[in-house]
């Protein structure tokens, strides 16, 4: 597949107007996408296309919504190699694991029609001589911002249901992920999509700042970070006319209640907190563990572990655990946020390192800041802060000590523990004795607090792509055998 | 019943600490409930007592809450008379129709339990060795706002569905009826709720802006009007942790396509704009009638079943259609409404009138507006305005002519003028040949545009009043027989 390296409005590959950018592999530097972004005026215009296309799409019998998306799920499945090798190259995740990406992009797919039917879909039942029908409509013109740590799967799971429901769509993809969207978009056209029904409008900030100001847009379906949501859900304050789902990050914490097996804790750590390179909203953030012996000898085999741990580029033989994060610039920061721990105070148990000069590749890092006072925030990379607990009303006030509240998880412990866990929690994704990077995807997806605005998503975007409208219907106006108290005709 | 005229806190019936407030019969002038409203402090103590009930209500397994809903559903069905009448005293409503009041309000327990199932509950299944779970929360406190149309019903939707998934309750009932509120509340305490569980803070907008800016609360489900929604979705911006549902008003519009009974037609016209004296959410406020004879004949039909219209006191025999509005100052906005709509060149077609001195009793006002430009504003009361079309798609442009889409209507036409209507309608409610008062408590309710901000009620409360969390969960820790890439142990 070859990129277009362009804007797709109402059918249409067409040249950004504004400020030209470009993507490159965060590990090898090779440029990978360049073109100029959306101006604004091109923003409206795919507005614009999109509102034009939404009358058909919203028209079209929902079988037939429904094959166009399985056509588009058979082009997926033709694609998957060339789709998950400019994913890998693109965000610096191996291709073991973009081939798994992909791999949820297909699986959407069935998943969304199966929720479409039971969350959404239609009902009918006779009542006297009339019928009561539920039926669900679309709102209309969806703006979809995707994020780039699964530049394919993330904005997938909002415009798959979308489309089902017969809403029309303007993409606006991270400007770290161009070159999936790209992509993702050709599928979308080789499936048959019709003009305008997704329209793409590459580009940084002030694309996004456009799109979201737009007047006619119907809704905004947005993953990303914290800080955008907040301005987001500002933004929407008294606009009740329009819907905004937002999936957001976390502070996540991963709860040792004691060490039944050390190797199995050990992994699943390693899973929760540095899969992908600690680039999911889902990863455990925050380690913790009881003080005392236990405590101290998981520690000790987690150190050793992140000593072997093989994080290399993208392609590497044998397979990285993971790769590079998304830009040099990310990693950099991460770094900082390091230093910034270890000056608050932090003591380094495993330090986080650039393992190659001029790359995005990071060793995991492992601070202990128990008892400090370190920021309420998400750090998007592979960095797990560690807190040592007395005793479990500790554990479960230090886990709930956030102002997020997207996923949790708990090593260990009997059963009426995890019961209390699960009781006390705040989190919309609670695990047990399994990695916190481990959502199922025909389970709704969302936080509490500050992790989104109770707008979950996966098998629950249904809810959120389609209104209900309730009807009393009856072909035949007539007269019932009593008029009521008062009326006389 | 005698009311407490006081407010409950925690359990216990305690004396406001702020301004007296009262309420009279609008028709009668009867003095019917005296109390002073509760302070700011008050309304902080309120909810502090609901937050200290919250965990072990929370706690209390489902079949327990149900079993406690269901003993207050009986409450209601022996306190039936009382409530009705209480109801029609302090709204001006019919007896007859307070009596349907008491009967949604029992209704609206089999459904919210049904609807808890379905909608939120639990559900399992195996995924290997692990289990896949998704359990249901409640989000903490709720602060309930209720209005006055249906003092008893629509607070009650609100706040079983609440208390059935887990949350605890502080209830700000509408100043306008404070009686219904304190009873209703009686017959909770009755059924033998929790101290705590329900708490009423009674009062005008200081004790509602106290409620809606107390830091403590978890969310906040009003019904009422659009201004206030429109302030309360601009205040919940940026506190994404809380959860706002805001059920408002509409404009709503009644299309005739043609006539085929016109007895009927006229029927259905008098249900969907004086029901309730027009002070239902779902009343029709336009009535959109095609130019020509068919057109003339049914106004002059309207105008003619308007004039023999019974409006009455409450307890009047023969039974009135509807009774007074809910104050004289209500009664005083509404004929102040249609001078203005004369003055901005509409044709009185039935006159609204004060039909006694110093009462709220009004007649049905019929005011033609076609072509001018008047105010989208939900005149809550009994006043329909027409406006008269020449084709089809003219029709449907009036009819979604405004800024709200709660409920639409459509009388006569054929299947495929039904579809149509469907398609290109915008609201959540939406009937044919049926009034557009009528919706069935079993499904959902809720509107589009400013009527609400996409948190629809009945059938889909369940959904705002819990938030989904998915687990994945294993009470044994072990090591999967292949380890990941990169990861030696």
């Amino acid at each position: 597949m070859q990129a277009k390296q362009q804007l797709l409005i109402g059918g249409a590959w067409l040249d950004g107007e504004s400020a030209r950018f470009d993507k490159t592999d965060p590990v090898s530097g090779e440029r990978l996408w360049e073109a100029a972004s959306a101006s604004t005026r091109q923003v409206e215009s795919a507005v614009a296309r999109a509102r034009e296309a939404f009358p058909g799409w919203a028209r079209t019998p929902f079988a037939q919504r429904q094959s166009l998306v399985e056509r588009f799920r058979e082009v997926l499945e033709a694609r998957r190699e060339p789709l998950a090798t400019a994913i890998a190259r693109e965000t610096g995740k191996p291709l073991w694991e973009a081939r798994t990406e992909v791999g949820a992009m297909i699986g959407k797919v069935a998943i969304s029609i199966r929720a479409y039917e039971e969350r959404t879909g239609q009902r009918e039942r006779d009542v006297g001589d009339a019928r009561a029908v539920l039926r669900h409509r679309p709102h209309g013109v969806m703006a979809v911002f995707g994020p780039y740590n699964f530049p394919g799967h993330l904005p997938n799971g909002h415009m798959v249901p979308a489309l089902l429901a017969g809403n029309t769509v303007v993409f606006k993809p991270s400007e770290q992920t161009p070159l999936t969207a790209d992509l993702t978009l050709q599928c979308w056209l080789e499936a048959g999509l019709p003009d305008g029904v997704i329209n793409l409008v590459q580009g940084a900030a002030p694309v996004g700042q456009a799109l979201a100001a737009s007047p006619s847009i119907d809704g905004l379906l947005f993953t990303g970070s914290p800080q955008v949501g907040d301005i987001l859900h500002r933004q929407f304050a008294g606009q009740l006319d329009k819907i905004l789902a937002l999936e957001l990050g976390g502070n996540n914490p991963l709860v040792i209640r004691d060490v039944p097996d050390e190797r199995a804790a050990v992994l699943t750590i390693l899973q929760s907190a540095f899969l992908s390179g600690g680039q999911r909203c889902t990863c455990a953030r925050r380690l913790i563990v009881p003080q005392g012996e236990v405590g101290d000898r998981l520690i000790e085999a987690l150190v050793n572990a992140i000593d072997r741990l093989h994080v290399a580029d993208q392609f590497a033989s044998p397979e990285p655990f993971y790769g590079g994060v998304v830009s040099r610039h990310a990693a950099d920061g991460l770094l900082q946020a390091q230093t910034n721990l270890e000056a608050l105070g932090g003591t380094v148990l495993a330090r986080a390192r650039c393992l190659q000069e001029g790359t995005s590749l990071l060793s995991p890092g492992l601070i202990d800041v128990s008892g400090l006072d370190v920021p309420d925030e998400e750090y998007f990379g592979p960095l797990l802060k560690v807190h040592r607990y007395r005793d479990w009303d500790e554990a479960i006030a230090l886990a709930n000590d956030t102002r997020y509240g997207l996923s949790a998880g708990l090593i260990g412990g009997e059963q009426e523990d995890w019961d209390d866990f699960l009781l006390r929690i705040r989190a919309g994704i609670v695990n047990w004795n399994r990695q916190t990077t481990g959502a199922s995807g025909d389970a709704p997806f969302g936080g509490i607090g500050n992790s989104g605005n109770h707008r979950p998503s996966a098998y629950y975007a249904a809810d959120y792509c389609a209104y209900p409208v309730a009807s009393m219907e009856t072909g035949t106006l007539a007269l019932p055998d009593n008029l009521p108290p008062g009326v006389e005709l």
